[in-house]
Formats: structure tokens, sequence, C-alpha cells
């Protein structure tokens, strides 16, 4: 164990040192309410394996991420609903072990609030960009 | 192929009759880039099975995601990113085909802006609901 899970909130919880309004687990994956809201029904799908960010997580331990948040998303009754993944703390993240959020959105006032600051279309960049990433998949 | 699919401008895409700048494609799973980013690298992955919602794919459609987000993720090498997936208009769907961000955030200008409106903490309200909805899963 490295000093960062030793202090990580979410890898307490997964022990079962912390303890959490569990929603669901297995060997995997494990699912809980956020204690601060957004909305009635937030909650949180985190992968067992100890990484920052999504990109730390191996392939086999995400598979089981989004039938969970789609099992979580059910079960509340939400009909309107976000699912949040932050990466950084420049992205918002605050707890920094991998962790879903799917969060109801019952009304405008509610749930997650988003802006989008769109950029212009350059289909002449998003060309050579799109060359560029493939090169590197 | 039910009327909402033939006009689905994913669905289009996918069949190829729209182009894009793909970036990664299987059986199940289709990347590319939005054409109307919010920064550099911001990319779509959508399974290819037509849902409007998270909740109306099947487990077997969903595994794939993840991983490919990931790959995105890598590929685009932003240190920070987003991942969202909007459900229902009121939760800032706009293409009503299943469709995950990966959003690069390398700025706080650019990129997915988030606003937060936190609930206060009701531990007993918290406790019912989590029976509530464990009863459910």
């Amino acid at each position: 164990m490295t000093s960062k899970m030793a202090s990580c909130i979410f890898c307490k919880i997964i022990k079962g040192d912390i303890p959490c309004f569990k929603l669901f687990e297995s060997d995997k994956t494990l699912a809980f309410l956020d204690i601060n809201p957004l909305s009635r029904g937030h909650a949180l799908v985190i992968p067992k394996f100890h990484g920052e960010k999504l990109t730390d997580i191996p392939d086999e331990d995400l598979t089981e991420l989004l039938p969970v948040a789609k099992k979580l998303a059910l079960a509340t009754g939400a009909a309107e609903y976000n699912i949040l993944q932050n990466n950084g703390a420049g992205a918002h993240q605050v707890v920094e072990h991998v962790h879903f959020h799917m969060i109801p959105k019952p009304n405008a006032q509610e749930g997650l609030g988003i802006s989008w600051p769109q950029q212009p279309t350059d289909m002449d960049k998003l060309k050579a960009l799109s060359e560029e990433i493939k090169s590197k998949m």
C-alpha cells in the first residue's frame, strides 16, 4: 500500500474504516450515496482499484462502472440525470480516487449546473488534430 | 429501425451517411471529435446501439466506453479532463443518442464549466434514502 492509498478517504470507505450509505458492492466496484448531494439520489460509483484519474485505472476495473451507474439511475427513478467523472483539481476533482457521480437533475436549481464555452468550428484544425490523436491511440 | 433511429444524427454518423473525424471504431463503439469543442481534443464516445439515455443501453454495450474514453484522454495528452454524459434535455442533453464527452480542461476558461449547488448533509434522510434505493437495485 502506498501512502496515498493509506490516506485516501475512499480507500478507507472500501476497507470499512469509514462508514458509508452503501448501495452496491462487488469484487471490483463500490457505490454509495454522496453525503453532500446536489440532488436527492446523488450517488458515487468507484473502482476499488486506487487511482487518481481514469487513465490510472486498468481496463478490467472500468467495465462494471457504467452498468452500476445505470442500475443506480433506474433505482432512484431519476427521469433526467448526469454522469460525471472529474480528473484533476483544475477539472473540479476533490477526492483523488476515481469516482463517477450519478446526479439526478429534477429541476433547473438542483443537480449539476453546467456552462458550455463552445469554441468555433475549424474543420482544418479538427482534421489535423484527429490525425494526431489517431496516431497516438 | 425506428423513426427515431432514422433521424438520429449519431446513427447517421455510425452508418457513414454523415462524415466525422473518427478516432476509434469497434463492433460496439465509435469515437470521434466534437466539432463544437469546449477545448482542444474534446471527443465523443458512443455506443452503436441506439438509445437516448444510459438506462436504455444494454450492459454489454456499455463495457467498452470507459476504456475507449481512457485511450482518448491518453492520446490527447490531457493532464486534466472531465468525462460527462447527460441524460435528458433538462440535464443538458442535446443529441438524443447516448454519448460520453471526454473534455480536456487545460485552464479555467476552456473546457467544461461546472456549478455545484451542494445541499446540506442530512444523515437521517440519507439513511432512509439508501434503504429505499437498495430495495430497488
